[in-house]
């Protein structure tokens, strides 16, 4: 059985529940009304354990010296957490990984014409911050897993580097064939910015933070400030992750000390052009020395120059060079097995490898984990035993690109297929509003426990302030759509943390869950996330860490217990729908774009609407966009609706059935509930990247962290491939159809 | 007879053309076939005459040094441009007016605290520009018509200092009160700047240039480039000119050397505070010294720092000082008779004076002129003569605030108001588009001149290269819109150059014309505006110079010697009809928002989504926004459109009938058609400024130059004054009315 069958579900329910029709409806997803009350006590006592001085302990002990994967502090911390879960009453492992992981032994970066200039490439220790000084320890800004390379070559000035801007770029007449992209943070993850480049000719890549996006524009820079100051450099993963997370020499298994390897010259996800990252400080010679057309406006950051594009004259030399080491990554996974259903799994994990210090990326994360996990495990001591398994997991060599947990589900996919029923993820968080991503099925679930948690600071539920939020920055049209929908919507996931082995490759049911919003700050991947940085501008009272805990403790504990989990499908098939009608306008928009444009062209408009004066050329025509066949899409979706629907009806009248039905009964309902999530997804994976297996969520292949839902769909529309829209559309609509029908154990229905 | 009674045109039309209804179309407005024929054979000597190189001279002789109002060279070109047109054969007077025009005597501003900083207030001369350095005949950066005064205060930061720009620093916590105005320009026309600083209780304003809007952001910087360099200063008045310009002594009467003139104490458009402008360079310094919240993001500059709004710690010492001189602007006045209609003018102008050198503002504009004027003199030397009056006008004192023009204007009222058919405007002009604004009576005509006007650099006509502009920068939606629409639209006008008393003051149709959009540049108002500056950036080889005057030749010939005149409603009613939609939806926008926003107050939901550890207040509760009665608009306008109609399909077959009415009868019907705009008017004037009289278009009174058309009715609706509406409403759909059924000579239709 592969899919979750909500016709099958709603079958076994309206059986179940025809002598349980009286009863009031259930005031907690999942629970009976005593067992509600009971875990809302629980829950009270659970909230009573929470300490902020734990989390500032635990952080200033685990941010107190840099601790990347294969670093001596890295498996201190390692060790140190395992020992304290053990404390707590979990049963533990340290599972290792043998990964690949390049730090840098080279890094030369010089501009030689039309002057000499050498940048600093270096942060400067800070006396207002204790730990920057530790310069012995620290990774220097770097990229990982950009190949070695020597180059030198004229400078173009390409924005975020993504598609669109060498579009821009040619119209213009600017190629970086042989050149040397110059692109600034942001726009699009940075694996994206040397892969496009690459694609496009260009022969190296030098990333940089732009103070617009990420430096004094925003605000005052550290040390007065919480933002990036000059010389901060953004270090960071450029594997090609849209194609697979993880080792890069050990795609879709794990990367365990006897694994099959590829050699590294044949790793895919490696860059194919030497690439690194630089301060705004150490690019503004560079910049300033660019000639050629002054930049579009949008593409202008917050230097004190005029933005040229180049090509040169600024000409400069860039030489990297790595040593390709094989380290060990050090999971931490600890377990309290479920009473009833220990063959289900509840597992939620953060990670706690930093590129540096790491105060606020990941340990803010981590700390909630870990309290969360206290005082579980207190209650666990108490007496309390859950139903089903709670795995917490601290996992190692996230930063290079999900490593830690990406080898883990791979080695133990199978278990993991069968058993995991969900995945709460955390990483940085900080002060301010609840942001929750994940999987649409949850939606209603997550909700429901925002409403139970109140905000530390303002008072009212963190549900009341995130939806505060959103009315108050809403447009006047928008503001009734949002309170006409009973939830808060969560986001679609796209990847950039260790949720997306689970979610994408495994079609586990995935949340992602952190605060932010009022802790912005320019300490992202520097020196300079310290404890120090993130106590005077992160959650300087750790209210936040421990609100996050409340939100994640009362998830774990409520999916580990409940009667049945707290799976709907409502929110699933209307977001779904949005997401069918976005790329339905997305394919008619660019019909009538390309038909327009190409009318445009035709009449020479493009040529008077051009300054003769000015280099460029008029785009070029295109092939019409042809009228697409989305009816799978929509019959599929009217199918999930449906369903949807008939399972609400009957989940409404089921208060109490649960206990009329043996536990195998129950645990095969379950199972079909987190099934559903693996329903979506297709053995075959996504046309280009097998490993991605989720036909409703994924990383963008040219934006990186960013989502594309209806991958298959959107990407081929947008990349313009329309001999593939009809099989992925048809793919597409068979994995919304196999979440609603199934043939599996249950039957068909009626 | 006050209005131009469209219905009593028709009349007379349908009286006439019974005869000659087999006619084919005409191919010129307002000329029967053989004529149009004729008077384009005039329109390609005309092109002949006109050379390139004649710009060139008088563009070098007229800005060779400083001449604003009151100069001596100022003086100099007066009296030479009268002796050009006297020898092109035109009758000329140079008509005196006696005009209030301050200059400095002290200028002084210092930064005191948080560390002492003295700005430099001075345009260092460059060697790359030959006039940069006749300090000893430039006005230094100032403001004309701000007041006297001496202020310490802590400075804020006000962004563009507009009314909503203060409403954004309350929700801050942050005053003026007491304080002095950091504004950058931009957003509005300048004076409103210390107005509203003044209104809020400021002491204070200081204006700068910002990079972001006008230097180094928008390209490179002069001499490298054309945007204004770090020390640039922008010159300018300040006087409150949507209350009326014009000396600010002689409100609504000539300025002559005997009229009553206000005490300078009780001019009501002079400034309440000081105010001054400086460069970035100096504002750098007392920005980067400001605490505070960090500004909005969209307040924030392309300066180096975080921008912070303040109040202080910076404070500044500002002293200013003025000689209220009494100065003679010097009017030329060169007048061609007219054949058959001598008492109907076709008034044309251009300032001269400016305020450094000018060769952009107002050069550019005064020598297309003169070539014009040369050419057309040339014509009628050679037999040719216009059945109506040309008036050629070089308007001096524009610069501090359209004084020349409107002294003329209110001097000649009563002769202009009965005579004056046509004004056409010019000032500054560079490289590109064409760009028309004015009355839609004429945006038939300007039309098909542009047609007729073929592109010097990518040839086709001006027209096409417009529309290629607008087709090509316009959204996907929009594109069908401007291809159903015959013509390109011509602007709004509000004001920023004499075509103001013309228009607004009496009501007669005018039009303002100009190229740009390729000769983007930073002199304007500084002493870099220059014949250097002006040859590299603007139009170098003058070939859109050329076309200007082929573009207003051409409007001026025709309008001159048409069997009638020019004019057509039906782009009148449908403009007036999207003006009409646009204050509708205005009025049901801020209701939607007002009850939106009051009831997020009652529910808490703006404390819920700030900030706690921020300063700042919610929004205070508004009165709500009663349903308005549109109803006389609608009306109003319903009778324009049939009236429009008939009209046209009158027009269309009158073609030949001229001939067959005799001069008195077709002078009438002229007159008609032009006295169309004066019932667009009321001698009542707009609330609060009488002066202003034009119920379709005037300068907004928070907004200066930009258009606020029905500004009676949108301004009453922006600033909430319920109780004015009706009564706006009422005079604003008479004005309407008045302009389709007259009960003059013709009487009612039917």
């Amino acid at each position: 059985m592969r899919s979750a069958q909500l016709i099958g579900l709603i079958s076994i329910l309206l059986l179940a529940t025809a002598s349980n029709a009286q009863q009031p409806a259930a005031p907690m997803m999942g629970f009976a009304p005593d067992r509600a009350a009971e875990q809302r006590e629980r829950e009270a006592e659970f909230d009573a354990k929470l300490s902020a001085e734990n989390l500032r302990g635990w952080m200033r002990r685990l941010s107190a010296r840099p601790h990347p994967v294969g670093s001596f502090y890295g498996h201190e911390n390692a060790q140190y957490m395992a020992a304290l879960f053990r404390e707590w009453g979990y049963s533990v492992r340290v599972e290792e990984y043998e990964v690949l992981f390049p730090t840098p032994k080279t890094r030369l970066l010089e501009m030689t014409a039309p002057e000499r200039f050498a940048p600093r490439l270096a942060e400067p220790p800070l006396p207002e911050d204790s730990t920057s000084g530790q310069i012995d320890e620290q990774l220097p800004g770097y990229h990982a897993y950009s190949i070695d390379g020597d180059v030198t070559g004229e400078v173009v000035y390409v924005n975020y580097g993504v598609p669109m801007d060498y579009e821009e770029l040619e119209r213009r007449g600017i190629s970086v064939e042989g050149k040397i992209a110059l692109a600034r943070y942001g726009g699009s993850w940075r694996g994206i910015k040397p892969k496009v480049a690459a694609e496009r000719g260009a022969i190296g890549c030098i990333i940089y933070s732009d103070p617009r996006d990420d430096g004094y524009f925003q605000g005052d820079v550290y040390p007065k400030g919480a933002y990036r100051m000059e010389h901060g450099i953004q270090r960071g993963s450029v594997a090609d992750m849209p194609l697979y997370p993880g080792d890069p020499l050990t795609p879709g298994i794990g990367a365990t000390s006897d694994a099959e390897r590829l050699p590294i010259a044949e790793a895919p996800t490696l860059t194919k052009i030497p690439v690194m990252p630089i301060s705004y400080a150490d690019a503004l010679p560079i910049l300033r020395a660019l000639e050629g057309p002054v930049a579009p406006e949008s593409w202008r950051g917050a230097l004190p120059i005029t933005y040229h594009l180049g090509p040169g004259p600024a000409i400069v030399h860039l030489k990297v060079e790595f040593s390709w080491d094989i380290v060990t990554a050090f999971n931490v996974i600890a377990r309290t097995e479920g009473s009833e259903r220990p063959e289900q799994w509840i597992v939620r994990g953060n990670h706690h490898d930093a590129w540096v210090n790491g105060a606020a990326d990941p340990i803010s994360g981590m700390v909630a984990l870990m309290e969360e996990a206290r005082a579980v495990g207190e209650l666990a001591r108490a007496g309390w035993r859950p139903k089903r398994t709670i795995v917490y997991c601290a996992w190692d060599a996230e930063e290079p690109g999900l490593l830690g947990s990406t080898e883990w589900v791979e080695r133990h996919a199978a278990e993991l297929g069968d058993k995991a029923a969900v995945y709460i993820n955390t990483d940085g968080s900080g002060r301010g509003f609840l942001n929750a991503g994940g999987s649409h099925t949850l939606e209603a679930f997550i909700n429901e426990v925002a409403r139970d948690v109140r905000d530390p600071q303002v008072g009212g539920s963190v549900f009341e302030r995130a939806r505060a939020r959103d009315l108050v920055n809403a447009a006047p049209a928008e503001r009734e759509k949002i309170r006409a929908r009973r939830d808060n919507p969560i986001a679609a996931l796209g990847s950039g943390s260790d949720y997306t082995p689970f979610l994408q490759h495994l079609g586990i049911a995935s949340l992602n869950l952190g605060f932010g919003g009022e802790s912005g700050g320019g300490s992202y991947h520097s020196a300079y996330d310290s404890f120090d940085h993130y106590t005077r501008f992160g959650d300087p009272d750790f209210q936040y860490g421990v609100a996050l805990a409340q939100v994640c403790g009362r998830a774990t504990m409520r999916l580990a217990d409940a009667d049945a989990l707290p799976f709907e499908f409502a929110a699933l098939a209307e977001t779904i729908g949005g997401y069918v009608e976005e790329v339905e306008k997305l394919a008619d928009d660019m019909r009538r774009e390309t038909e327009q444009t190409n009318r445009l062209i035709a009449e020479g408009a493009f040529v008077k609407a051009a300054d003769p004066t000015q280099a460029g050329k008029a785009p070029a025509i295109r092939a019409p966009v042809p009228h697409l066949n989305f009816a799978p899409l929509e019959n599929a979706l009217e199918r999930l609706r449906r369903a949807a629907k008939d399972y609400q009806a009957a989940a409404e009248r089921r208060s109490g059935a649960e206990s009329s039905m043996g536990v195998e009964v129950r645990s095969a309902l379950d199972a079909m509930l987190y099934k559903t999530e693996r329903a979506l997804t297709r053995e075959e994976g996504l046309p280009v990247r097998p490993w991605f297996k989720h036909y409703i969520y994924a990383p963008g292949f040219y934006t990186g962290y960013g989502v594309k839902t209806l991958p298959a769909v959107r990407e081929a529309i947008e990349q313009r491939e329309w001999s593939a829209i009809d099989a992925n559309v048809q793919k597409t609509a068979q994995a919304i159809c196999s979440a609603s029908v199934g043939n599996g154990i249950f039957g068909r229905r009626g």
